[in-house]
C-alpha cells in the first residue's frame, strides 16, 4: 500500500490531471504490468524541450517497470489533409514515415530507454477495418460528445466550417486506445479532450478504462507561446549543447522557475526555498539560471555536455575570454578590409541585410569588444578575431 | 424546345419541388437517357398508397423513357441499429432482404412496369469502401451541412443526443448518387435533405450533380398524420379492391381535394371546378368520392375491381343489398344463441373483448340492420345473417 502511494506520488510529480486516480491506485495495486500509450505524428520528427516534458513523465513511468508504447499515427498522415485546405499536410509515404520515425526515435534515446519501447502503427488495425464494423463503432459516440471539444466548439460557434473527417479522427485515436488495451495513455493538456474520449470508448466497448494522465505545456523562449518550432522559440534537442545552453540563460527569471519546475520536477517546496533564496538577495539569480541550464543540460544532453557548456559560457560571458569561442573558418581570399554586412553572412545563417541592420543599431554586433554601430563598417579581420552576434554568439575567426 | 417544355410540365404536376428547374431541362435536352434513383429501405415491404404518390411519379418518368434506379440500402439494414437504442431495427439477414424486396418489387408492378427497373443494392459499393477512401470522402462534407438536416437540429436544439453513426447515414445516402452516377433523384418532402446531399456530394466529386424532385407526404385517413402502417391510417396495396374502396370512402371531403391531387394527379384548374361544383351544390361531394375511389382502385388496382368494388359499395350502403357482402363461414357447431362479443371476435380479426365493447357502445355493430346496444346480448345467428362491425364491414353468415 504505502510502496503504491509512493509510486503515485512520483507519478503525479509534474502533471496537471491524473484521471481519475483512484483507478490508477486500483490498477497498480493489480500488480499487472501497465501498458502506455503515447501517441506521436509521424510528421514533425524534430523534438525540442517541449516533447521532453513528457518524454520525462514517459521515462519515469519506464524507470516503474510499465510498458511504454509508442503509438504513431501513421494512418492518417497517409492519408495527408484531404479537404485539401493545409499546404503543409500532403500524405506522407511510408518511406516519408520510417524516416521521421527513426529521426524521431534516435532523439527520444536521449530521454527513454530506447530499447524497452514499443512501437506500434495505428495503420495495423485502422486500415483493415470495414465500413460496417466503422458504422458500429460510430455509434458509440454520440455527436455532443465530439463537438464538445474546445476547438470544434469555437469553430462551430465562430461560424467556421468544419471538415466531417476531422470529426472521426478523435474517434481513430479512441479505437487505438481500445486497441492497444491501454491502461494508461498520456499527453499534454492540449490533448485532454482525445485522451478522454479513448477512456470513454473503452467504456463504451466493455473494457477497463485507460487512466489519463495531462502534462502542462513548456513555454517557449518567449515565456508566452507554446515552446514551437514554428515560432522560433525552442531549443532543439538536436542542438548542440553549448547552443542550447546559451539559449537557457536567455530566458527570463519568471520563466525559469516554470522550466525548474516542468523539466527538472523540482517539487513545489524547494522551489519556494529558491525563489525567497533570490528574493532575500542570498542567491543571485544568474547562478540560479545557470544551475537550471545546467542541469537540464545533463539531462537530457550528457553531464559531459553539460560541464563544458557550462565553462565555455562562463568563460565567454563573465570571464570575457574568448578562447572557447566557436571557430569560423574564413578562406585566405575573403576580402579585406570586408564590409559588416558581408562579414555578418560569411559567419552566421543570417541572409538577410536589414536584419543585419537592426542588429548593429540595438548594438548587438561587436568585434574584439567594440560594439559596431556603423552600418557601412568596413572591417579589417585578422586571425583570432572575435565577433559577436546578437545576445549569445561568439565566433573566433580562423583565415586559412 | 416545345416538347421538353411539355414534358417538365408533365413532370412537374404533382410535385412540391424540382431543385433546379433549369437543370432538369437542360439534362433532358441533352437527349440522353436519364438515370433516376429512389432509395428504397429494405426494412418495410409493405406498400401503401403514401408509397404510392412517389411511385406513380416513377411510372410518369419511366414512360417518359428513363431509366428507373431502385436503390436498396442494403448496406445499413445489413447492421441494424448499432446504438442497440430502437428494438424495430435488428440487423436484416440477406435472406430476409432477399425476400421483403421480392414482396416489395411484387407490388411496385402494380404501378410500375417491373420488368424495366433497375435493381441495385448499395453494399456493392460501400462495404468494400476503404476507410482511407471513407476518411476523403468525408473531407467533401462538412459538420454544419450535415447538422442543418432538420431533424438533427431540433435534437441539438432539444439536447438529445445523437448517435455519430446517424451523420454517416446522409453521406452513404449521398455517395450512392455518386456511385449511380444519377441524374435525378425522387422522394418524399422528408427526404429533401437527404437527396440534396446527394446532389451536393455528386458537385464535390466534380460530376454532374443529380436533380432533385420532391413529392409531397400523402395524409393517412385521419387526414392528420403522414399515411404510415404503424399508425394504423393507411391503405395497403395489397388489401382487397372492396375494403380499399370502403377506406377511400370513409375519408373526409377536405381531404378528398388532396387525394385527388396526389393520387391522379388532377391539376389545380379541374380541381378548383369541382371544389365550385361541390360547393354550388350541383354536384354531391359522396358522388365525387365514389368517383375518387373508383379511379385511385382503377389506377393501383385494376379497372375490373374498381368496378366490381363501386358495385358492391353501392349494394351495401346506398341500396341496403347485402348479396355482395363477403361471406364468413361459421362451423355448424358454433354456439347459438352466441354472446355478440364472441360472434364478433369470430368473424372478425378484432380480439379484444374491450374494443369490441366500444364498437357497441358507439352503435357500430349491427345485426341484419339493428344496431346492438347491449354488450351482453346474445345472438341467434342464421344462415345468410347479415353482421355490420364498423362502419364499412359487412359479413355475411354461412353456416356450415
Amino acid at each position: 500500500m504505502k510502496n503504491i502511494e509512493a509510486m503515485i506520488n512520483k507519478i503525479k510529480q509534474g502533471t496537471v490531471q491524473i484521471i481519475p486516480e483512484t483507478e490508477l491506485y486500483k490498477k497498480i495495486a493489480t500488480g499487472k504490468r501497465l501498458c502506455v500509450k503515447f501517441g506521436v505524428d509521424p510528421t514533425a520528427p524534430d523534438l525540442h524541450l517541449g516533447h521532453a516534458v513528457v518524454l520525462s513523465k514517459l521515462r519515469e513511468l519506464q524507470d516503474l517497470g510499465f510498458e511504454i508504447i509508442f503509438l504513431i499515427g501513421d494512418f492518417t498522415s497517409r492519408i495527408g489533409d484531404p479537404s485539401g485546405k493545409s499546404k503543409t499536410r500532403p500524405p506522407l509515404s511510408e518511406e516519408d514515415i520510417a524516416h521521421n520515425m527513426s529521426t524521431y526515435l534516435e532523439q527520444v534515446g536521449r530521454i527513454l530507454d530506447s530499447n524497452n519501447i514499443v512501437i506500434r502503427y495505428n495503420s495495423e488495425w485502422l486500415d483493415p477495418i470495414s465500413m460496417k464494423e466503422f458504422v458500429k463503432l460510430c455509434a458509440k459516440v454520440t455527436v455532443a460528445r465530439l463537438i464538445e471539444r474546445e476547438d470544434f466548439a469555437n469553430r462551430i460557434a465562430n461560424q467556421q466550417p468544419i471538415s466531417f473527417h476531422e470529426l472521426l479522427y478523435p474517434i481513430f485515436q479512441a479505437y487505438d486506445s481500445v486497441a492497444l488495451k491501454a491502461d494508461i495513455e498520456i499527453g499534454g493538456t492540449d490533448q485532454t479532450f482525445n485522451l478522454l474520449m479513448g477512456r470513454y470508448l473503452q467504456e463504451q466497448f466493455g473494457t477497463d478504462a485507460q487512466v489519463v494522465i495531462t502534462m502542462p505545456l513548456l513555454e517557449g523562449l518567449d515565456g508566452i507561446h507554446k515552446m514551437s518550432k514554428s515560432l522560433g522559440n525552442a531549443i532543439g534537442l538536436a542542438e548542440p549543447a553549448d547552443q542550447a545552453y546559451g539559449k537557457l540563460m536567455s530566458i527570463s527569471d519568471k520563466l525559469m522557475w516554470r522550466y525548474f519546475k516542468l523539466l527538472l520536477h523540482i517539487d513545489d517546496l524547494e522551489l519556494s526555498q529558491l525563489e525567497s533564496r533570490v528574493a532575500g538577495g542570498s542567491t543571485h539569480p544568474m547562478e540560479l539560471k545557470k544551475k537550471l541550464a545546467h542541469d537540464i543540460i545533463a539531462k537530457f544532453w550528457s553531464k559531459t555536455e553539460a560541464a563544458k557548456a557550462q565553462e565555455t559560457f562562463e568563460a565567454l560571458f563573465q570571464k570575457h575570454d574568448y578562447s572557447k569561442a566557436q571557430e569560423t573558418t574564413l578562406p585566405a581570399a575573403t576580402p579585406n578590409p570586408i564590409w559588416i554586412v558581408d562579414l555578418v553572412k560569411m559567419i552566421t545563417n543570417i541572409t538577410s541585410s536589414s536584419e543585419i541592420k537592426r542588429l548593429i543599431e540595438s548594438k548587438a554586433v561587436s568585434v574584439d569588444g567594440v560594439d559596431i554601430i556603423d552600418f557601412s563598417a568596413k572591417i579589417t579581420i585578422k586571425d583570432g578575431m572575435i565577433v559577436k552576434v546578437g545576445k549569445h554568439k561568439f565566433y573566433k575567426l580562423v583565415i586559412k
